[in-house]
């Protein structure tokens, strides 16, 4: 059955929250970057990696309010710049641990100086014997090509890190809180993304709009889209959606706006009303979705214990219409065309 | 008649990179970035100006070697974070100077003590007056909404800062060699992209790869398209193409890859090559556009003096593309639907 692997993984995400939550290294990582003198933390990683650097800026923005970035790897790997880094943190980004350019990244920043981190579900893998500290995902084994429970743990991982590194011990609480509003919320929400799939299975290109925190979150749902559903999937924040690709948007263009209850709200919603007037049918998801005027479909979920862990609980919503639509398609998101689990591209 | 504006304007490009080029500013601003102790330098605009930003990490990376990355701008401007800046710059880019929260971003950094540069064609304006520094982009007035000669100037504009900061007075004299390259290569450019019009007038979708030094000309010549030809192009750099995308990847799928002689080539091209084994028709742009196998058209441009000017080329036949096929989708690049010249969103 397509999806049957996906879908079980996805449903395996409570558990694979908590089996983090309990892990020792997030804590002995923090204790190591809160002795060095860090002036920045460098994040890397690819594909869904690269969506959860976006979430991880605002995690070490917002708790202990350390400059945090998606760093360029081709600055380093193909020009070697040999830009300094040795006041830098890395935290390097592959659920395989395999991925080339992120592994070379680690050990010539490593040699560099910086003080590197490896956030990956194999912890025998390249990427944690190149990095001088290892964060396990523990999400227990993954097969379907598109992720979910390792995605969802690496949000969770660099949250959890970020928090202790802040010395806020109630973000572990609150991952454990959500991870139980999660298994709750799973099967509403499997139903509720059911009515979208005959609306959704024609649709070539789509919009993701998120802001803040929200922005990986955008991210991650546009990218599951497009390798699972094969729709031209772009994830835009609300104010660059009105600095150009509003011009794109008819009806035949659905918009999704991730409107989580924080500051960013506002400008979610007058993106979300642009996108309305241009026509676009808008899906809302997040713990407000039922404040988007005019919304043709909403997915709401909880709203979680600390707005930084919003994303944990709206990217569910994401994963399971990527399965739904996939379906609908005839395709299967546990073996999508053209892709691998593992990417070794340089 | 469509696009007679837009064209005009590109057109202008030579002499308004010659005008940048004669400016006094830029060195001034170089001379107190080398003044004060910089550890950053944060790179913030929306739309165009991002995309400019994405090119300023590796003016800033290869040039002087200084840590630059496009910083998030909500975490100031909504949630108020309160990361130390005291010892980052901020450049600060909006072509109208009138960006809402790129103004407010800028109000508040220099408040916190970092040194900021308004980078803007127009020197009057809110955030030319938030900013300590202003370096005027000296485009002259742009009228058409898409942008084009006050974003090749923000490439070039980054490019001579970064060079100053660096004391590399040869990045003044390749510019204005650039200048004279494109004027020379501007009539068959032009001849060079009519053909592709009738292939391209029924596109929806379309990818643009570039890596490193190019990616901010992928990320600005898709959202060109975007917004002129109403096409849902999106940028990846040539590894994360195949994290996911590539599975969307068919015969109705285009790929532009921007091909330009440097250390990124090799991952550009095979990027390149596991699209048109996914079927997709290739465009290839750039210095190398010779050298990507199997391309169905070839923009090639000349090759810069110095490798970091590479784009104020290859942006080039991106721009009239863009005007090309809006015009035989009987679109109009000097007015767009639903965008205006001055983008006023939260």
């Amino acid at each position: 059955l397509a999806a049957e692997t996906f879908l079980a993984e996805i449903r395996e995400q409570p558990e694979a929250l908590r089996r983090l939550a309990a892990r020792p290294e997030v804590g002995e990582a923090a204790a190591a970057l809160r002795r060095r003198g860090i002036d920045a933390v460098r994040l890397v990683g690819h594909g869904s990696s690269d969506a959860a650097a976006s979430y991880g800026v605002y995690a070490f923005g917002l708790l202990p309010r350390w400059t945090a970035f998606r760093d360029s790897i081709s600055l380093t790997t193909y020009y070697d710049a040999g830009i300094d880094v040795s006041r830098s943190a890395v935290v390097a980004i592959s659920q395989s641990g395999r991925t080339p350019d992120v592994v070379e990244y680690v050990a010539r920043t490593r040699a560099r100086g910086a003080l590197t981190v490896a956030v990956t579900n194999e912890p025998e893998s390249e990427l944690a014997a190149a990095a001088e500290l290892l964060i396990p995902l523990a999400a227990g084994d993954e097969r379907a090509v598109a992720a979910s429970k390792t995605l969802l743990n690496t949000f969770a991982a660099l949250a959890l890190l970020a928090g202790a590194v802040a010395e806020r011990p109630e973000v572990v609480r609150a991952v454990r809180r959500v991870a139980e509003q999660l298994e709750e919320a799973l099967p509403g929400l499997e139903d509720a993304v059911e009515p979208l799939a005959p609306t959704f299975a024609f649709v070539g290109r789509m919009y993701v709009v998120g802001r803040g925190v929200e922005f990986g979150t955008a991210r991650e749902i546009a990218l599951k889209l497009t390798e699972t559903c094969r729709v031209a999937a772009e994830p835009w924040t609300s104010t660059d959606l009105s600095h150009g690709p509003i011009a794109a948007v008819d009806s035949m263009f659905p918009v999704w706006a991730i409107a989580s209850r924080d500051e960013c709200l506002p400008a979610l919603m007058a993106a979300a009303e642009l996108a309305r007037k241009a026509g676009a049918t808008l899906v809302a998801s997040g713990s407000a979705a039922g404040e988007v005027a005019g919304a043709e479909f909403r997915l709401p979920v909880p709203e979680a214990p600390l707005p930084i862990l919003s994303p944990l609980l709206s990217i569910v919503p994401g994963q399971l219409f990527a399965a739904t639509v996939a379906r609908a398609k005839g395709l299967d998101p546990d073996r999508p065309v053209g892709l691998t689990k593992v990417t070794l591209a340089q």
